[in-house]
């Protein structure tokens, strides 16, 4: 494809959603280049939820196959107390769930997407720099320039913005700060055969808890246990600047079940991630730059959709300039708007969502009580909650997917 | 009746549990008097609702028709949100709710139940004594001697310790004290016409919303408006031993919809009730005195049940006496005991239940849209979260109310 031959393009960091990005422009035949501070490509963190809104863009790229072979396809989403460990409700993964969204649920190790994106990017033609820094974008006329840390300075037709949720560059456009949830996760992988579990596991398994949650899913094929256990941090109540230690984590679950007490001696104590995300902006865009991915929409990790948000932009608007663009780099303007309009109302959603979800996962007493009940009694046949989320479709004049139920 | 001649039984209170236990008792031919402190008989308060758990006990002591000349048959409970006023869910009060529970959901102004209740104690040869106040009760051998004020002193085979949350008999068994739940009711009945409602209101209707509520209901043939408006004091919270007051009431309902915030006009605001209770106990025994009503089990007024408990109480005692003490009152503390051993757990479930339906009525956020979640959502069609309170029969080797749906 080359509908965007002659189109050039500097990405701004080079985490899931620059690589993305980097692919699906390269893949319609723009010149891109990124720039990605670190001196090597990769990922930290551990597994990665994904649902069928970003499969489905996995698949439309040509890369779905090579990740899903190191991912795994879970049967259910599994909701359980994590008090008292009863299961309170469940989500099929299966072919129901998956013609209706057309694609799959699956989880896959963050570096083994990252990789993926990147060699694609990479095969697609797209030129991918480490060790080099944006520190300013700034639109004169048609064309953005780039200044990276080096003092070289690089010009194109357009500037995506995604250096995350510290961007150095969402400041040109808004002056606020990334917001404390005052949760902290702690992550932690290892041989499925060291996790001592009674049973196979073959979902994702969600304890929902007053001030915690605790996640499970196999990755790589089953081979390993990915947890995450998030919770409350101590610290960040009594006003601390720093918060979330290793010394907070096993008396954050001390009202929690002996299965996920156990298992907590299973994640790792060097490193863990105090949770920020933003408060929603409606505007992305300066001039010939536009905010995508977690500097523009970062999320709390509730929906699993912080990736997949950096899926979505990057169709969208490698979409949306395919169809208008026609060799006129004059366009940019309108197709950015076009961009910033479709995709912030989507995104903010998932941020305040997200929020209202966690507070959810987390509540006490009769509030936990009434979840709980809800959950039990929801109708599992029923996709209302979830149709606006895993449903979306960025297409123009989209009648959505065909959700019929 | 006279299985119970030869009995003689003191109530000390004459609130509506007295009145009603002394009534019980006298239509089984004890010999029954009752001391109240007060100078009349009579109720402060305002509308009273009762359910079918109670309405099938008036109907047995054959003054339920007198009672409920002077009350309403409400057609539904409605519970509405007090932010938005979306009705949230309803039950109906009709036709196979009165099958299922044998009888009744009515509301009354509780002076005319008490006074019903009064009148038919007398009637059936009670001796109902003003100006009494208990102020002892000591068990010898097979007598209880009750202490008035006045000096005297009055012998019986039996004492009720019926003189409400502050008993001053309770302390002989328990050193606790009434536990305040930091929210104060504001109530006020007033001419239906003057209320200027859109619409007749045919129902009881409960807005639910942070930190207050607010109950709306027909009195007295639907010629009256009674109102409740119950919100948790600020003063409380700040510490203060005396808490509740009129200045509180209407920023309490700031947030709330311009349907609630109307109607605060037409409350009393000269008077005002902070709502206690008192934390569940298994023993109301010592020697020949039972506590029961208020003085035993006093609930906070979520499940409209405090009233009924107290009839409750008073069929079960009269029951067992008539069926267990054949003209030997040795038998007593064994019936005492039976009545004890089946009560406590009936009214303790009342009492606990009670404190979390309040607090997931006064839900905010996350909580708030979880329990509105649920009630919009839940089997209308289903008993399953009442038949307890409304199905509950003393009886003994019962088999339950015919309870099938």
């Amino acid at each position: 494809m080359s509908e965007l031959k002659g189109a050039r393009i500097i990405v701004a960091g080079g985490g899931i959603g620059g690589a993305a990005n980097a692919l699906a422009l390269a893949r319609k035949g723009a010149d891109v280049t990124l720039f990605e501070r670190a001196a090597e490509f990769g990922e930290v963190g551990a597994g990665l939820q994904i649902g069928p809104h970003g499969s489905r863009i996995l698949k439309e790229w040509g890369i779905f196959d090579e990740v899903i072979a190191k991912g795994v396809l879970p049967k259910n989403l599994v909701f359980r107390d994590a008090i008292t460990a009863e299961v309170l409700t469940k989500v099929d993964l299966g072919r129901e769930y998956q013609q209706r969204y057309g694609g799959v649920y699956f989880v896959v190790h963050r570096s083994d997407l990252h990789s993926a994106l990147v060699s694609a990017a990479r095969r697609a033609g797209a030129t991918l720099v480490n060790d080099a820094t944006v520190t300013d974008v700034v639109t004169e006329g048609d064309l953005a320039h780039v200044t990276l840390a080096d003092g070289s300075v690089h010009s194109a037709d357009v500037v995506l913005g995604m250096d995350g949720l510290h961007s150095v560059l969402r400041p040109k456009l808004h002056d606020d700060k990334p917001v404390g949830s005052g949760y902290v996760a702690f992550r932690g992988t290892i041989p499925m055969e060291e996790a001592g579990l009674e049973e196979e596991l073959e979902d994702v398994v969600g304890y929902i808890g007053p001030r915690c949650h605790f996640i499970q899913y196999p990755l790589r094929s089953g081979a390993m246990l990915n947890q995450v256990a998030v919770f409350q941090s101590p610290a960040f109540l009594r006003g601390e600047e720093m918060w979330g230690s290793a010394e907070e984590l096993l008396p954050a679950y001390d009202h929690c079940h002996e299965t996920v007490r156990s298992a907590l001696k299973h994640m790792w104590t060097d490193r863990w991630w105090p949770m920020f995300d933003r408060d929603p902006v409606d505007n992305w865009i300066d001039g010939r730059m536009i905010l995508l991915g977690d500097a523009a929409h970062p999320p709390l990790q509730y929906l699993a959709s912080g990736a997949v948000m950096a899926l979505e932009d990057a169709k969208c608007l490698s979409d949306y300039a395919a169809e208008d663009l026609r060799g006129d780099t004059a366009n940019w303007p309108q197709i950015l708007r076009d961009v910033n309009t479709e995709r912030a109302p989507r995104c903010n959603r998932i941020l305040t969502t997200g929020r209202m979800w966690g507070d959810l996962w987390h509540l006490d007493g009769a509030g936990r009580e009434a979840r709980n009940e809800l959950f039990r009694t929801r109708d599992t046949s029923s996709y209302k909650y979830t149709d606006w989320l895993w449903g979306y479709d960025s297409a123009r004049n989209r009648d959505g997917l065909a959700l019929s139920h």
